[in-house]
């Protein structure tokens, strides 16, 4: 996977978040400029941007647009590509969504809900060289309405959806969302997925610690990318506060 | 709700799903034009549309303005207008996709994936006059691998959903995705949700019958809506199959 390269090259596993809230970004700048400095200064601690559709979707078509030439900015630097989008649908409109993030905005992976099930992330998993990001366990309060029920054979739902998903046909590659929150899980989930990516939010602002989750979760290959959004977008400087974070990471991937 | 003012005075509980596949389209005329034709042929029928996303995001940000044209076009019509979105997130991004549906586009419904549970619900339920259609029973094959898993509780987890929903604050409607394929569940599913409305795919091509789900999930307040996609929007004749619905679900109205 072209991610594991970039996590050499940088000695980083950093994903940063571009969830641009027009309400929070200082008058006399556009969107598309803020969200260009934030990747600038970044850049070079950085390893994947991820996008999320919701911000861009509030501003409309418009907003789409913006979105797209996002996309087409990052696509000139050498970068891993996530449209954090939440899709899921029948297969054949799911066929419809996977054409919309790999094919028409052409990104290297979108996030998927897993709640329909197996034929609703087929279309998904057919894309060479594409990855397919699974909700597992989430970081959010409304993880434990449904994720962390347990099911009449003894698992979680969230256990589930990964031990199930690890036997689907696929052509790309497979990652799973695990919240940096759920602490008492996560070495669990390391052995259930022994040899995926997880994408984990919920590391600063939510509680979960960049020592923890990469202490549990780090494989010999990596197999980790941690975003920040909001505690990288909105600081005063997101290229010193995305250095800081690099180096912490620098120092656990010595290890591997 | 409006919903129900349309219903009694089109005595019809038809919503037309709009999935604009652009390869079933004859060449010379519009995807805008397409859709607008089967609007104006089946109105008469019809008490809701709805839009499915994905068709409109496969063609990018083009296809985000002609999903908005066709839903200012459907707003000089009175009809209900739901985005099948499937979305849900963490609440502060949910707070964004609320805004881009029930605001931005003004739709008077979304469906929602339940996954992220209630705080990835909550800001479609503060809208007032809008009403959040949260997916509980699938119509596809993948319902089976996880709404249709035993929880420890004894409950489905598609149960869990709706037993959990009914509980949670709202200033809006709920309403409920029940596909017309899970017949052995329907009984219990209005025993369980006695007043709201189900949203319910899969009569026709699938395999429901409009017959059995109408003696089974009718209320005195009608509470029903049953979605037909591509068997109205490809038909030689959509008006005249709209029609024929919906004079069948006159006669289901009658006993009401």
């Amino acid at each position: 996977m072209k991610l594991n390269k970039l996590i050499k090259e940088k000695k980083s596993y950093l994903c940063v978040g571009l969830d641009p809230d027009p309400s929070k970004i200082t008058s006399g700048i556009t969107i598309f400029d803020f969200c260009v400095n934030i990747i600038e200064k970044t850049l070079p601690y950085t390893v994947a941007y991820k996008i999320n559709t919701a911000f861009f979707e509030s501003m409309g078509w418009r907003g789409w647009k913006l979105m797209s030439n996002i996309v087409d900015y990052l696509k000139t630097k050498n970068v891993f590509i996530i449209a954090d989008a939440k899709r899921g649908d029948i297969e054949n409109t799911s066929m419809y969504y996977a054409k919309a993030f790999f094919e028409e905005l052409d990104c290297d992976a979108v996030t998927i809900s897993p709640y329909m099930g197996y034929d609703s992330i087929k279309p998904f998993l057919q894309y060479e060289n594409k990855t397919t990001i699974i909700l597992s366990l989430t970081s959010n309060e409304g993880a434990g309405d449904f994720q962390l029920n347990e099911m009449s054979n003894g698992n979680f739902l969230f256990e589930d959806v990964i031990k199930c998903s690890q036997n689907w046909d696929k052509k790309g590659d497979i990652m799973y969302v695990v919240g940096a929150t759920r602490s008492e899980h996560l070495d669990y989930i390391r052995k259930i997925a022994p040899n995926d990516f997880l994408l984990v939010p919920g590391v600063g602002a939510q509680g979960g610690t960049l020592k923890e989750v990469s202490e549990k979760l780090l494989t010999d290959d990596c197999g980790l990318l941690v975003n920040m959004s909001r505690s990288i977008m909105y600081s005063e400087n997101p290229g010193k506060e995305a250095k800081k974070i690099q180096k912490e990471m620098e120092d656990y991937l010595l290890y591997l």
